[in-house]
């Protein structure tokens, strides 16, 4: 019998290039593919609900697939845990109905992006954090995200937006806080535009700088997927 | 005129084969005398304080070198920072007497071990902390840690012990302490055995786990060197 399985997992984006299966370069698709084909003893394709950018990372990515194996789900959980490299982990696997689909269904995505404010940079945070050395102005980041929330036309905050059709998604929340030296954004819409977020945090980051803006997409390792909702 | 620097530096050591320079793989030591040599035109002998292991993490490692070049501390340690690698930093440069010695002039160092203690792996922590599955009993951790403290012969925990001719250290300091899922254990001494700290570890999570000590070393990736005092 044909089930439909959705898996809930994490990953360091490191040493990959980014989620999407591509001709070149290791991508987390394809590794957690070879995974599952390997575990149940057939060729899967995967659908992830947000394809993350070459180095950003995921705390709760969600993906779909197919099977006819009647594996348990904890088992298949452990398999793929023991499995997969280190940098990607399975937290949940779950059987879901014929309808859900991991991209199409989602009704809403939750970003973080944390930003090192400190003049000295922090090795343990290279590729986890964007460092910015001079200090920014949370008020004036706060001030500046108002453009940004609510449902309109992203595609100025959008990297190759020539071929955007749609370019109108809703921001339901977009919000900013300091803690010591570490500054996090966290937002969340129906959906984003292609560099959409980092587009927004180097908005942010500039506006935090008193500087004007510059169309430039803040780095993706600062970059966090941490919760689809359905 | 001659002048002997002081650096404290931090790094993140998954890419290296340790702080010691060695024949056969890249090394933090290394790496950093490259960069001074680059900056100041002249090969520089770095000694640091701690070799730390293969893997294992410094926030607060500290060396000493000696130069004749009449550059500013500043200007070296912003040209050390735009020409190191991301996971190597430094964040201090001071000019210190003939007498002072990185090695031997320390009082004492402190290390960090992290340990994250819950059933699913965390890949944001592959690298960074010691994946221990099953419950641990901090309660049971910390009676056995009372074994560590204080001063004694610490041969049992040590790495390749035969050619250790000096085998006594005083730990001044042993604690351990539980964040959610994280365990952290602190400890502090005048200085360590080779391999003392991750053997300690071992036998801390082998109590907290309820089952006899095996003489074994934690990985060496849960392991930062916080401070070395003078």
């Amino acid at each position: 019998m044909r089930r439909r399985l959705k898996l809930t997992l994490a990953y360091e984006g490191t040493a990959y290039a980014g989620w999407q299966a591509q001709p070149h370069g290791r991508t987390v698709q394809q590794v957690v593919e070879k995974a599952l084909k390997r575990i149940l003893g057939h060729p899967v394709r995967l659908i992830g609900a947000s394809r993350t950018d070459a180095g950003a990372h995921a705390v709760g990515q969600v993906a779909h697939f197919d099977t006819g194996s009647p594996i348990p789900l904890t088992g298949l959980k452990k398999a793929l845990n023991a499995v997969l490299p280190k940098d990607i982990a399975v937290h949940r696997v779950e059987e879901v109905d014929d309808h859900f689909h991991a991209r199409f269904s989602a009704k809403s995505r939750t970003y973080r992006y944390e930003i090192l404010n400190r003049p000295d940079p922090d090795p343990l945070l290279a590729r986890r954090a964007y460092h910015v050395p001079q200090r920014l102005s949370v008020a004036a980041m706060r001030a500046a995200a108002r453009v940004f929330r609510g449902r309109r036309d992203f595609s100025s905050v959008c990297l190759g937006s020539s071929g955007v059709h749609h370019p109108v998604r809703t921001v339901t929340s977009l919000r900013i806080s300091r803690r010591g030296t570490r500054i996090t954004m966290t937002i969340t819409a129906d959906g984003f535009l292609r560099g959409m977020i980092r587009m927004i945090v180097q908005a942010l980051v500039d506006a935090g700088l008193g500087r004007s803006a510059t169309p430039k997409a803040a780095p993706p390792h600062g970059l966090y997927l941490v919760k689809v909702k359905y």
